[in-house]
């Protein structure tokens, strides 16, 4: 049966942007809703959220997080309390003046993130060195209301997980915003084939309120980079500003330390871009809601097709595996090819009559388009295959990374390279108006500082002797 | 050991609201912010509904029920389609007119539910009778702007489940309404030991925009009656006023019928005051984060203490039982008992010298609090005590539901009977005046018209004679 196309996609080398809204769409990911910039999760793009969270709610709880949840709604006067948070967020709030039909003396602000309301409750239930560290997270929606909006990367509402600890001391704090940063990587690593750039971010590009920023960034398809997810060291600013203090061991009364983390709806976005092709999504098996799809030829006219079909199913479901069997009559396996394959179903097993003549069924690799036909009582390596698509995948996006990674002796070659894509590392003179320039003059800002690298080099700016680096890039 | 009270809670009887709100704080389930009717579900709470989400949302998905998110605000425009269900929400909502500094034209209305938003996106997806059924459910939290609030109970906002379905026929869709409300009502037999009071709700108490409304009603132990969930059948009442339709096999181009469904934090709630005693909450084992708490006795201290402790703590976990080994040593095996007993751990075992002399340990079973010795090769039958525990505490909570529901013949025995507590059965007329007038006479409202029960009788208000019965009890 030939290959029908259902429906093309714009190739991503012709229009990038479009061909990601349009894989958001037609993978039925997501759905526009009449409000600008709020999207609808639809089921197929919430169970891949669910997956990530499931992940990850597994990773904290054995960190000793514990979930809370708190109001979706601020004070203002509350929120007011820590000034450079307050400034950060001020320009993209939803404000709610009007309550049970009255006006509201004090307003709420949605949340578009949840630190002062923390802070509050810690001082609260925190007065001894007895109550520390407190190690809680919360999964909800934050509201930041922005002007451009895109599915998953840059939305009114999005979906995340933000932590936030209170600790003893400044080094237990540190540690804990470093530990977080490393489960995010191991996140990339062993659940979404991503791999992940990491380091410290700039004073300019640091949260509003914290004294360090780390970040995990991802390199699009496109050459451009994408802040997948942050953890913050927040010294005691905040536990000052909401007066937040415990008797330390030695009787005195002190002030705890903080840290915060969070990722969010985001990485399906870096999923879409690493791993996405022109037939639309690509996902990698261990996130994927469905790993495995099985298209029986002649289901309802082949008998052997359907025992042999059904079999599978049953087996591979046994196994654990979340595997699919669509007998669909009324649409011809072309179709479902194409279907499954703009959903980014890892693999494909092809259940027909010829192959079944040699005991064959055929297994079609998402990835990387392979076909190959395998014995019926191999079927219980699948589970196998696809943990070396995981494998693969990550090494295909570890490869596209590393070869998108140089070094940049002055500021031409700096402009030259970023216009090429990727990231370009140049010596950090941690001067911000140095920072500025690039921006101005290539469109691109310092994603991170990476960790362990030091190296003497000169800033490509302001000609100033260096001994760390810094990473530039194009980003979203 | 004495058993040292650590800090007494006033007694039920004594003044049953000041200690359900007790229970609440000291059992460290939530706390206050400083907003009003805004509380803080803290790890102990919010951990209690986790289980039930995990419960509910397997039962969903096996029912075939595919999870969305949709956006937490609805333009006002939009919220206004459907004229009943606006009238019954909005003097509640919370109303955001400000969004990034600027006003808005079409203000936001923090979602006290999702019908609209679901319909908007249905009308968008449902096509073909090919389209249908859909079967959502959303997990998320929902404002309702109240004047008087009380934890988990009625807050500004509370977490819920909300299912959205839509189906060809109305048979199919009222159909769902009551599946669904079997759904809940075995989560309360099988998960909470709660046992339910089923049936239809009233015109005047049904939802908000719907044709039916069925309802789950749990007792409370003052003998009050709590709303725990309810379903709806909507007919095509939504689907018309939102444009939604679908071309039938037929070829004609129809509306489809919908059904609505939610359980939220109010079941928190109804566990408080469905099991708690004196000595604060006390939870059945399944949906208790915690099912058994061991506590040594002079762990520390004696080797034969700490060996057995370790290993009971190692088995239990090894049978998958939630487990905690309390072996910190600055607080008393006393204070212990009574801090475990407010947060209602289902069972304690204590683990001491004297009856590590004769192999055994000591059971306490927190709901009746009797204690007994087993042996120490007795330690893998803690899982069928847990399930006796179950067990038991529905018994218990029948037969006190059962000893509460009686029948009255006329308006005086009806308000004898109401001011006692619990149900009281009468003639069922329909007419609203009467329902009206219980209210007025005896602050009591219907609460469910019980399915299956059809018998001759007379409205105990205006003497018509009626056939089926209904219930009313003072509520919450």
């Amino acid at each position: 049966m030939a290959h029908i196309k259902n429906e093309a996609i714009t190739p991503r080398n012709e229009d990038f942007a479009k061909w990601y809204t349009e894989v958001c769409k037609k993978a039925e990911l997501m759905d526009y809703t009449s409000m600008k910039g709020f999207i609808i999760y639809r089921p197929y793009g919430y169970a891949i959220w669910e997956r990530i969270r499931e992940y990850l709610d597994r990773k904290f709880k054995e960190a000793g997080h514990e979930n809370v949840y708190l109001p979706m709604v601020i004070k203002e006067s509350l929120f007011n309390k820590e000034k450079e948070h307050v400034e950060g967020f001020a320009p993209e709030t939803l404000i709610v003046t009007i309550g049970g039909k009255d006006k509201l003396d004090d307003p709420l602000i949605v949340r578009p993130t949840s630190e002062v309301l923390f802070c509050e409750h810690y001082a609260k239930i925190i007065s001894s060195y007895r109550d520390l560290p407190k190690l809680y997270n919360q999964w909800c929606s934050v509201v930041r209301y922005e002007k451009t909006t895109r599915p998953f990367l840059r939305g009114s509402e999005f979906l995340w997980q933000e932590g936030h600890t209170v600790h003893a001391t400044a080094e237990e704090a540190k540690e804990e915003a470093i530990k977080m940063l490393h489960i995010y990587d191991d996140l990339g690593k062993n659940f979404l084939a991503i791999p992940f750039m990491k380091g410290r971010k700039t004073e300019k590009e640091k949260f509003a309120g914290a004294k360090e920023t780390y970040a995990i960034e991802a390199l699009m398809h496109d050459g451009q980079s994408l802040q997948a997810g942050t953890t913050h060291y927040f010294g005691d600013n905040f536990s000052k500003a909401f007066d937040i203090s415990f008797q330390d061991k030695d009787g005195s009364l002190k002030h705890p330390y903080q840290s915060s983390w969070g990722v969010s709806t985001r990485l399906i976005g870096a999923l879409i871009m690493v791993h996405g092709d022109d037939n639309g999504l690509v996902l990698p098996p261990h996130v994927a809601p469905i790993q495995v799809v099985i298209i029986p030829i002649r289901y309802d006219l082949d008998e052997n097709v359907k025992k042999v079909s059904d079999e599978i199913y049953e087996h591979l479901k046994l196994q654990g595996i979340r595997v699919k069997l669509d007998n669909d009559s009324t649409r011809s396996p072309g179709w479902k090819y194409a279907e499954y394959e703009m959903k980014g179903i890892p693999l494909r097993i092809e259940v027909g009559p010829r192959d079944l003549a040699n005991n064959e069924i055929t297994l079609a690799y998402r990835y990387n388009g392979e076909k190959k036909t395998i014995k019926l009582d191999e079927i219980s390596s699948i589970s196998q295959t696809l943990d070396d698509i995981h494998e693969a995948m990550y090494s295909k996006a570890k490869t596209f990374l590393d070869e998108h990674i140089h070094i940049a002796q002055n500021k031409e070659e700096l402009g030259k390279l970023l216009k090429q894509g990727g990231y370009v590392e140049v010596g950090y003179c941690e001067d911000e108006a140095c920072e500025k320039k690039v921006k101005e003059l290539y469109q691109a800002t310092a994603r991170v500082i990476p960790f362990d690298i030091e190296k003497d080099g000169t800033c490509p700016i302001c000609g100033k002797k260096t001994k760390k680096v810094v990473l530039y890039a194009r980003a979203y």
